[in-house]
Order: C-alpha cells, then sequence, then structure tokens
C-alpha cells in the first residue's frame, strides 16, 4: 500500500507529464503549418483560412514571434470565454450538453469533497484502528479512510448520515441538472430553423402488395390514414453496392492524384505500380495509366448500377421516408400506431437525414428481435470471456512458440533485448489491441442490432462500454481473477455475501484508483489535445496527396466527440467518485482535477477542433442519468457491504432504504423529463406550424423536402435528375444541412456523401 | 408420504363433495324461489321473468317434476352449448376471454400428460434408486417422480429434452392463444357498435390558469392544439361528498321499507328503534316517522350538496373528459404528448363510462409517484411481515389471555369442548379472515396507487395477488417458515443455491399439492357454483325488503368474475403444472381435472349467472401472459436447481438456454401483440369514422356524447337539468351501455349509479 509520499509522487510525474503534453501542445498549434489540424473547426465554418497565403515564406511554416509562446496557457481562458448560447449555435446541442457532464461532475463533487474533508477525514483519521495494530503495515491514505474506524464505532453514524446528505446532492444536483438540458433541448428544438426532420416520418416495414409498388402502396395508405396532413414521400433504394463502387472510385482516385503528384516532382521516371495483392506482387505497369483505366471501369460500373438501382423494384426496401404538410402531422404519425398489426408499418421520427445509417432500412421485425437476442449472449461472451482469445494469442506470441513457428528467428530472439521486449511487451499488445478496438468491437454489434440512425448507434455502443468496463475495469480491479472467475464464485455466494467481499476489498484499492485517474484521465487528457494521429495524418496527407487548397481541406480530420467510447470513461469516475465518497473521501479531489481538466480541455476541442457528424439535441442524457443513478446503487450497496462487516449491522436497514428511494428517484425523473427526449409535443409543433404559416405564406415545403432523404450516392449532379424524374424545377436545392451556413453545409456534405464532389 | 391409495382415498372424499355439492345445486337451482340466485343474468337481459306469476301456490316455491331431478348434470352440456360468437355478445369479451384461460390450461396440459406419461413415468418407475435402499420408506408417488432416477443417469437426457419439448410447446400454445384473443380483440372492437369512449379521452392534469376556468382551458387549448378535431368536453366535479350522501340515503330507505313491511305484517304494533349506537342505546322512537324524517333531512342536505358542487369551481378537478369528432382524432390525442412538460395535459383513452373510478380523478402526477412508492413499500412488507399482526391476534386469541381479559367467561372455558374448540379453531380464524379479506386489501391498495379505472385496478390487484400467492403459497409450502424467514435465508444463500434448496423439495411437496388442487380446485368450484352467500342475502331481502318486483330485482346479486381475486389463483395451478410437468408428472391429471371442471363451471356461470360490472375488451390478456411466462422461468430454474443436486451437471448449460429462450420469446410476443391491447391504430379508427360518415351522415355527435362522463350521482332527471344548461334539447338521450339492450342497459345504470332509482 502507497503513503501520501508515493502518491504524491505519482503525481508529481503525472502533473509534470501532463504539462509536458500542453508545452508540446503550446508550441505545435502556434505553428501556421499546424494550423489545420488544431482549428479545422474554423476552417470549415469559413471563417479562418490558410495562414500560408500571406506573408514570407518561413512565418509560413514557423511561427517566429516568441511572445506567443510565453502565453502558452492563454488557451484555457479563451476556451471558457465563450458564453453558452453563442457554444449551442457554434458547436451544436449535442457537444454543448455533453461538456456539461463535466461541469455536471464539478457540481456534484465540489461541495461533496468540502463536506468528506470537514467531517469524514477528521473522523476517520482520529479513528485510531490502525496505529493499534503496531505490526500491520499501513499509510496514511488508509489512516483517512474508513479502515481507520474500529469495528462497531459510533462513529459509523457520520458516515451513515453523510451516505444519505451525499446522495440527497447528487439526486438533487441530477435533477437540477435533467431541467436544465430538458429546457435546452426544448429551446433548441423551438429556435431551430426549418429542417426536413421536423416533417418527416421513417416508416419501416411496409408490407408488400401484390398490385401495387412500394411508393404506391405507402402513397395510398398515408393518404387515407392522414388524410389532409400527407404531403409526399420518399422511398428507400438499397444502394449500398453502389455506396461501395462509389467508395472504391474514391480511393483509386487518390492514388492516381499520388502517382500524379509523384510524377509532377520526378518528371524523368514515370512512376510503376504491381498490381496484384495490394502492390507487392505481378507485373509492374505504368501507375497513371492503370489507375486512369481502373477509374474508367469503375465509373462505367457505377453508372449501369444506378440504373439498375434506380429502375429495379426489388432494390427498392420496404421503407420509406413520409412527409407531411405540418409538423403536426409528423409529430402524430410518429407517436401513434398505424394498423392492428404492431409489426407494420412502424413509425418513427426521422433521424436528421446525416444522422441515418442507411444500410439498416430494411431489415425485417422478426429478425431485428433475433438479432437482439444474439446480441445480447454475443455481449455476455465478450464481457465475460473476452480474455479467452487474449489468452491465446498471448500463448501463441511467446517465446517457444516464435521459435517453432519461425525458426529462422532464432539468433535474434536469443539476444538479451530483443527477448525482454518480446516477454515484457508482446503479452501486453495483444490486450492493448483489443482494448483499442474495443469500441469498434461494440458499435458494429450495434449495427448488427438493426438501429436507423448513427445517434442511436453511439448511444447503443456506450451502454455496452459501461458495462464492459463496470464488469472488466472497475469490479476486475477491486477483485482479482477474470471476469468469468467472479461471476462464477458470485453464483455460488449468497446475495448478501458478493457486496460484503466487494466491499471490503474497496478501501484497499484507494491508490490503485488514484493512479489509475491520474494515468488515464490526467496524463489521457492532456495527451487528448495534441491530436497526434489526426496530426500525423494530415501531414502525411498534406505531402502526398494536397494539390489545390481544396484538396487540403478534405485532407483535414477534425474528428468529434466520440460519444460511444468517451461517455462510459467519464461515468467509471462517477463511479469512482461515488463509491469513494463515503469511503476514501482522500480520492475526491483527484477526480475534481480530471474534472475540471476535462472540461477546459473538451470545451476547448468543441470550440476549435470537433465537428459533430450530426445533432441530436442532447437525445443521449437519459443515458447520463440513468448510469449516474447506477454508479449511486453500486456504491449504496458496497457501502452496506462494507458496514456489515464492520460490526455496524443497525446501519443495514437505514442503508437500504436509500437504493430504494434511489430507484424511486430515478423512476420520478423519469416520468418527468424522458419524454422531452424521445417524443415531440403537439403545441410545440403547432406553434411552430402556425408561426410558419403566418410568416411565410407561400412556402413549398413539397420543393423544399423532395430529395432530403435521398441516399447520398445520389446526391450528384448527374444522377440527381435520374432520381427527379417527376419534378425537376426543384425550387429550393437540396439542402441536407439547411441549418448551417451554405458552405459549411456543402462541405459537410462532402464528409457523408463524399463519393460525390472527388 | 401419501402413498397411491392414500392419494386415492383423498380424491374419491373430494370427488364426493364435490358431487354433493352439484347435487344440491340440481336441487337448489330446479326451485322457483332460487331462480333469480342462480339465472339473475337472464333477469338482467330481460329475457326470463319471475316463475311466481304463473302456476298454482306450491309450485311458486318448489319444484314437484321429479324428472328434472334425474336429468341433474344437464346444465354442463347446456353451458357448453352456446357457440363462442353468442357467448360474446351474450356475456361480453372479458368473461369469454376469462374462461379461455382455462381452455389454454387444457390446451397446455393435456398434450403434457400424454407426453409425461408415455416417456417421463416409464422412465423414472424403472429408475430404480428408491428400491435400492430398502430402509427408506416411499411411495408409489415417488416411484413415478424424478426421485427414483439415479444420481448421474443417463436417463436425465430425458428429462433434459422433455423440458425443452414442454417449453416450446407451452410458447407455442401461448402464441396462438395471444394471436387468437388479440385478433377477437381487434374484431370486436371493430365491430362494436358507437359507444361514448371510442370518441373520449381522458386528460388530467390541466395546469392551473389565473384567467380561466378548467373547463375554458381545457376547450382553448385542445381547439387550438387539436384543431378541425375537438368536439366538446365534460368536467369531472369532486362528488365524493355527495355520492356519500346518496348512498346514506338509500340505506336509510332501505331501513324505512324493511320497518314498513313490519308494520304492514303486523299493523298492530307500530316499530321502535334506539337511535344511538347503532340502534343500541339511546331513547326509543317510532322506526317509520325517524326513518322518514331522517330520509327528509339527508335529501336537503343532499339538494344542497348538489348545487354546491354544480356551482363551485372548487369542485371542479382538473381533469376532463375531452370528446373529437371522430376517433381518427381520439386516437391520435391519445397517444401523443400535448406539451413540453410531460406532467401536464396527461392523456390517455376514457375508460367506459361505467368502468370509470371516479374518486381517483384528481390525484397530482408528484403524488401519484409518492403514492406508488408508499404502496410498493407496504406491498413488500404486507407479502413478507403478514404473519406478525396474525400471530399477535392468535396469541390474544389463546385461553389464558381470555381468561385474563373477560374472567367471567372462565367456566364457559373450563369446559372441554370448549377449550378445545377455542385452541383448535380460534388462532385459525384470524388467518382464515386475513386471507378473506387479502383481495379486498390489495384493491384497497391499487386505488391508493390511483389507477382511474376498475378494470385497471383489478389488474393491479391481481399482480400483487399473484405475488403473494407464489411467494406465501407456493414457496412458503414448499419450504417450512415464514416468507420473511425464507426472504432472510435466501439473501445469505448463493444466487445457485436458492434453486437448489427449493428444487430438492419439490418433489416430497407432490402429495400435498395434489391435496390442495383437490380441496381447492375441485372441492372449491363445486362449492362456487351453489353460491352461498348470495343465496342467502337473496332469501334475506325478499323476505324483509321486497315489496315490488321491481324491488326483488334490486335483490338480485349477480356478481361477477372478480378478476384481481380469480386469475391469480387459476396462475398457481399453472405454475404448479408447469414445475411438476417433468419432476412429477402424476399432478398433472388432477391439474387437468381441475381446469375441464372449472371451464364448465364458469362458462355455466357467465352465461346465467355472473354480470360484469365493466367491458375492458380483455385488456388483461397480456398479464395472464406475462405470469404464465414467469411460471414457466420459475419451473426452469427449479429444475436446473434440482438437476444440479443429481450429478447432472452436464444439464446446467443446456437447462440454462431455456430460461433465456423464454424470455426472449416474452418479448417477442409483447412486442408482437400488447399494443393491440395497449393502443387504437388509426387505420381502424380511419374505416369506422368513414363507416358511420356514409351511413349515418346526420348524426348529432356533440349531444350523443354530452352527458356521457357525468358523475352517475348526477345521471337522475332533477339534477341533470342543472348541469345541462347550455343544452337541454338532447337528441339522444344518454346511453351509457348502448351497446347492450335498452332494458339491460338502464338496469345497469341501476347498478353503478344506483343512487338514482330509488
Amino acid at each position: 500500500m502507497a503513503s501520501l509520499g508515493d502518491i504524491g509522487l505519482a503525481a508529481a510525474i503525472n502533473i509534470l507529464s501532463a504539462i509536458g503534453f500542453l508545452l508540446a501542445f503550446a508550441v505545435l498549434r502556434l505553428q501556421p503549418l499546424n494550423d489545420r489540424v488544431y482549428f479545422p473547426k474554423w476552417y470549415l465554418k469559413g471563417i479562418r483560412s490558410s495562414p500560408t497565403h500571406s506573408g514570407n515564406f518561413i512565418k509560413k511554416f514557423v511561427n517566429l514571434d516568441a511572445g506567443t509562446y510565453l502565453r502558452f496557457l492563454n488557451w484555457m481562458p479563451a476556451a471558457l470565454r465563450m458564453p453558452e448560447p453563442e457554444l449551442i449555435s457554434h458547436a451544436g446541442l449535442d457537444s454543448t450538453v455533453y461538456i456539461r457532464i463535466y461541469l455536471l461532475g464539478l457540481k456534484i463533487f465540489v461541495p461533496l469533497t468540502f463536506l468528506a474533508f470537514a467531517i469524514l477525514v477528521p473522523v476517520n483519521w482520529t479513528g485510531g484502528t490502525l496505529e493499534r495494530f503496531k505490526n500491520l503495515t499501513f499509510s496514511d491514505i488508509d489512516k483517512l479512510s474508513i479502515s481507520n474506524v474500529p469495528p462497531g464505532s459510533e462513529r459509523f453514524w457520520a458516515h451513515l448520515v453523510m451516505a444519505y446528505v451525499f446522495t440527497f446532492w447528487t439526486c438533487y444536483t441530477l435533477y437540477k441538472e435533467y431541467e436544465i438540458i430538458a429546457s435546452m433541448r426544448l429551446h433548441f428544438l423551438a429556435s431551430e430553423n426549418r429542417r426536413p426532420d421536423q416533417f418527416t416520418v421513417l416508416v419501416r416495414n411496409v408490407p408488400p402488395d401484390p398490385d401495387e409498388s412500394v411508393s404506391e402502396h405507402v402513397e395510398h395508405f398515408f393518404t387515407v390514414n392522414h388524410h389532409g396532413h400527407y404531403l409526399t414521400h420518399q422511398v428507400v433504394y438499397n444502394a449500398n453496392r453502389l455506396a461501395k463502387l462509389v467508395e472504391n472510385k474514391k480511393s483509386l482516385q487518390n492514388w492516381l492524384v499520388y502517382y500524379q503528384n509523384k510524377y509532377t516532382r520526378n518528371p524523368k521516371k514515370r512512376p510503376t505500380v504491381k498490381t496484384k495483392f495490394f502492390g507487392l506482387f505481378g507485373k509492374a505497369v505504368d501507375a497513371i495509366d492503370y489507375y486512369t483505366a481502373e477509374i474508367e471501369k469503375v465509373t462505367t460500373a457505377e453508372a449501369a448500377e444506378r440504373i439498375r438501382v434506380v429502375g429495379d423494384p426489388k432494390s427498392i426496401m420496404p421503407a420509406s421516408f413520409v412527409s407531411f404538410k405540418t409538423r403536426w402531422g409528423a409529430a402524430v404519425c410518429a407517436q401513434t400506431q398505424q394498423t392492428s398489426n404492431p409489426t407494420l408499418w412502424l413509425t418513427e421520427w426521422a433521424p436528421e437525414p446525416r444522422d441515418v445509417y442507411w444500410s439498416n432500412l430494411a431489415i425485417p421485425f422478426v429478425e431485428l428481435t433475433v438479432r437482439r437476442l444474439i446480441m445480447a449472449v454475443a455481449l455476455f461472451f465478450l464481457t465475460f470471456f473476452f480474455m479467452i482469445p487474449i489468452t491465446f494469442v498471448q500463448s501463441l506470441a511467446n517465446i517457444e512458440s516464435i521459435k517453432k513457428v519461425a525458426p529462422f528467428l532464432k539468433p535474434l530472439i536469443k539476444r538479451k533485448v530483443v527477448k525482454s521486449f518480446i516477454q515484457g511487451f508482446l503479452p501486453g499488445i495483444a490486450l492493448k489491441i483489443f482494448l483499442i478496438l474495443l469500441p469498434t468491437i461494440l458499435m458494429t454489434m450495434s449495427k448488427v442490432e438493426g438501429f436507423t440512425s448513427l445517434s442511436k448507434l453511439e448511444r447503443r455502443s456506450a451502454s455496452k462500454y459501461y458495462l464492459f468496463l463496470l464488469i472488466n475495469v472497475f469490479l476486475g480491479s477491486i477483485i482479482a481473477g477474470t471476469a468469468f472467475q467472479n461471476l462464477d464464485s458470485f453464483i455460488h455466494q449468497s446475495a448478501s455475501d458478493i457486496p460484503r467481499i466487494i466491499g471490503v476489498s474497496i478501501p484497499m484499492k484507494a491508490t490503485f484508483f488514484i493512479t489509475y485517474i491520474m494515468v488515464d484521465g490526467w496524463a489521457g487528457i492532456a495527451a487528448e489535445i495534441i491530436r497526434l494521429k489526426p496530426l500525423i495524418v494530415f501531414h502525411l496527407k498534406n505531402t502526398f496527396l494536397v494539390k489545390t487548397e481544396q484538396d487540403r481541406e478534405q485532407a483535414m480530420d477534425p474528428g468529434s466527440l466520440e460519444f460511444g467510447a468517451s461517455e462510459p470513461r467519464i461515468q467509471l469516475y462517477f463511479l469512482l467518485g461515488l463509491v469513494y465518497s463515503v469511503i476514501t473521501p482522500i480520492l475526491l479531489p483527484f477526480i475534481i482535477v480530471f474534472f475540471s481538466f476535462s472540461f477546459v480541455v473538451y470545451r476547448h476541442q468543441i470550440i476549435n477542433v470537433y465537428h459533430q457528424q450530426y445533432e441530436s439535441g442532447a437525445s443521449f442524457w437519459p443515458d447520463v442519468h440513468r448510469r449516474i443513478i447506477t454508479a449511486m446503487i453500486i456504491s449504496q450497496l458496497l457501502l452496506m457491504g462494507l458496514m456489515s462487516t464492520k460490526d455496524a449491522a443497525q446501519s443495514t436497514p437505514l442503508l437500504l432504504a436509500l437504493p430504494v428511494l434511489t430507484i424511486w428517484f430515478h423512476i420520478y425523473s423519469k416520468n418527468r423529463f424522458e419524454s422531452a427526449f424521445v417524443r415531440f409535443p403537439l403545441q410545440d409543433a403547432m406553434v411552430k406550424d402556425t408561426l410558419e404559416r403566418a410568416t411565410e405564406p407561400n412556402l413549398d415545403l413539397k420543393a423544399y423536402l423532395q430529395d432530403a432523404y435521398l441516399h447520398p450516392v445520389f446526391h450528384s449532379e448527374g444522377s440527381e435528375a435520374a432520381i427527379n424524374e417527376e419534378e425537376s424545377n426543384s425550387l429550393v436545392p437540396t439542402k441536407r444541412t439547411s441549418h448551417r451556413s451554405t458552405p459549411v453545409g456543402s462541405r459537410y456534405g462532402s464528409e457523408v456523401g463524399s463519393e460525390v464532389e472527388f
């Protein structure tokens, strides 16, 4: 067990490394060369332009103004300066609410820390249990924790009362925050400009009709059953193959540009390329000619596929985006059941056009439930048995098996440095690679489950990831052994023993988690701000691919807040904070540092860097709320388990009331607020409709909505005409992101439907 | 442990007692005097009239036709003869579907029994474990059960396979039945005549408005937000005090009639009554004068209260029944959210007028969640600690404490007969009274929870009662000790031990449950058909209160299927059948006899006797389905526990798949069918609207709906005019039960709003 001194040393190391990252960031961000890596959002907004246009040659690449280096932390106040309403219009509600999670962490834990240090720390410090056992090794940290209070002591009343106070404070803060965010969301939705998704409903499982095409069937059904409200609809094409061709063409075009650049720089020698197996084998041919011919081929195939998709009735999926004359009509259709068979004509709010996950639109109902069953079972096995394949890979990656498989490497392996590298590093790599891939694996699982919007996919992945972190990082760190071994032993333990076993080891793991917070939290966040990967990728692309200013914009990778991967990690800190708030309050300041540092860093990132792929209007908040509630209940159960080993049995019934009250609070706040994130109230729809009718009486809504929900691959000039047979004189051009300024919108389109512009 | 012979004897006794009840029923039902007790439904329908009108004097009371006695079982084929569509129109869908629960039991258990007897019984019989231990006492029943199979035997594969077969068969049957009942419900709703609830939505939590009355506020809100659909509305009066006065008046009138009859029979002496403390103390006064004066007083108070309720804005609750021009409009309003605050303007389908539970209409949202929390905690304590007050009462009711409290009873108690009666009988009585009162207690708890319709109250009570039976009867019989002791020991046992401990005792309790089925099931059902309580009450009323033919109709008590009390009892038999189907198949025939006998008896009762208070269109079926699924999962877990003690560990993973599949099946069928019981699809609404517009273009819907949702106490001629200020020329009279024939409807009204006709 580490002493306060050890922890202080570790803190110093981590603080130094964080400062190192910050210094590196300060230097890198000031170089004009990196401007597009650290400020891509402003470029996308069209506000900032390349500094390379003006000034002398060196200044284009290196910042020589020494004064700017001295103020190397001045991005921090700058990040905090932008007021929230401006932030919402600049970065969207999703991002703004996302950083409020950190703020919520501060709101919860700052008062908790003060209270805990004012009351619990003195109570624990003077407990004097550990000093009595002279032979016991203990550290100052343990003296500050509940371990120092003698069993059966009256002092536990302090912990009991504080558990109640902390619970009430957390619930109060959560409630207030839910209220604020619900009103922010409603205000955001109410003040939004006209958007296609306000008028549109996604209809799935359109039943087949022997006499009518899907399009006619949809039109007739909604004309009859939403008489006077139905306006138009857009059928969904199965354009997955076409999208793949377009994707392929883009990659070929990249290679063509690369070789053309190479040739321009060195005109003496025409570049060649081998055609088989990723350019490793086969005959070497002239690269520029080869890629030009390949692009020609793909273009022909693409055109043929385009005609097939539009013409073939089989490529029309039994799903459709149905638009209504008013928001009221759409709100009604999205919230009601259409037919007596609840598995047909399923209606839901259409996601934003750029939020749609197109490939999942045609999964039938029965298959959906089967897919979800399989994925639930798969998630169980992934969570509890993920160590098995990793152990297998690790066993392959040891020295003996390498010797067997590749005997020619023997002399190399025999060298001591290489040997120790393999022994010490390789087994870890398999696990590390798995953990890096995990969010992608979970996202793929969510995709298999068949959700139709990116925002929902992210939310589902976040739930899965949280479960994984909870079981494998939190419980796995507290109890030794793999998750499955623990599960097996828990099944054979009584329900009252499980919290006790975990509860007892909680205080002993405090130093471990403090170190974890510093390494993963502090240094991790500082590393985030450098954006090492986008930095390298941008410079590579800039060197090899970029010819024009437009190409340079393509090379930017603003990235985004990856909700599915990052939110569950924040939740881990909430869990740690809540669990240790009563048991080892010394951990709380570390959590606070994490939350405040993250708050500043991510505020900077969403202002200057990230560009969200979609805007869901903070619809993830109920998940955030629910997971904090889960953390509270876990902390209460563990405290109960710990108390029961401390001969403080009288506390059990009192502590039992806490989870009951917490669950009740959850139900109450769910009833009170959740529907604001799920449904769209008729009153608000009516207000917006009335306003619009008054201000724009001559609006041609049908033309506005015509192509809003066309598959992105069709959004190019050539093919649009092919689809647009009925109405070619569209007054309003297709604006998939009409609520943003046009240059951003069109550039944005190049990200989602990036196949077109090239 | 009982042998097959003992069970046979018990069966014989119970069969004899059942036959005794049936004979008594056969005799009693043929007496013209009892005609109104055994055939009240036909009187209510207006089809049957009193046999006392015709024939000679004796024949009026006693049936002398010997031939009818010989055919004493001929009600059984008669009960089965009525085809289902006729049954639906005669007794309603609720009752028809209710008896289908018994049919479902037969559908599940008859094939299960054949399979179990063909495969499992031979496998068990030849297992030969019990015979090896000569000193062990065992019975033939045990030889037929899984106990006779040696541990680790390959024979368990038979049980394993059968567990799968039984699960699949049960799921298949459940699925088919859900499908049938969903389509019956949809067909019932589609073929229904016009009813007020099709057009009406119940709105709760109307927010207060400083400038407008509730009525105006409702009207403005819906005129704006359901523009073109809103028709009219009916505010809800807080008439609970008025209803109490009306109730009180009715009771006084009953007493007046009683004394008038007494005086008519014995004109020499005017009857007197004491006025204080339930007629036990105080001055004796002339009874007829006293009650006439009292009725006068109450009538005055009632009139004053009536004026106060209608006039006082405070007596208008923040709730309202809002009616729409079309079913489509009502369906839309019921299924959508109205405002951004989801706790205001809560809309739901209005229950049938006679299904409304008026007192609960004004509970605010916050209070509702608090009430539910309190009731959940109360239910927990009731389920686990109900023995504490009963033990307390029992300890009071023993001989020593009676001697202390009432020493004058000492000589009586000393007599041996009295003593043994007190010792043997009194302690049981406290428990028995509690069990009789339990459904009422649970119903009161559901009322406190604030549900607004009788059908929902019954469904909630049924859920509570099922929990109670499951824990206290099923688990309580298997494991000795009170429920709380078991809960306490289970908390200290591991999750894998609990099914094992229960699973092991399951085979040993088979004989107990067989006896239970015979006593509670067979004899209990036979006793049901005699209707002892209504028989006595009717004859008492007939003797003392009845003067006119109309009075005699009032004296009838047709009763109803009490879903909240009777459905959970059926579920207990499903649970027993499913649990024992693999373990001790000999129990299955007893279950089958129960289901088939109940089916015939209850079919007879719903045809001839019961008169449902409301018609919910079988909306309870999802509950029935869910509870059978629960029973399946319990049976699978217990089988797993039992198998694990039989050294058949290889079966655990195979058995583990069963509950997972069952839960998945539950989710699937819930998604597939449940919404048919909760929501009203727009397509069906539109079809009915269109049809109605075509057939009755001149319908005055507003007049039709005007008074449909008036509180029943206002449904008398005098006061209706007072409410009906705006529109007194109502073309269509208030038909609260317009889908029934008028005589029944109006007579029915006298039950719910029975305060009026007197």
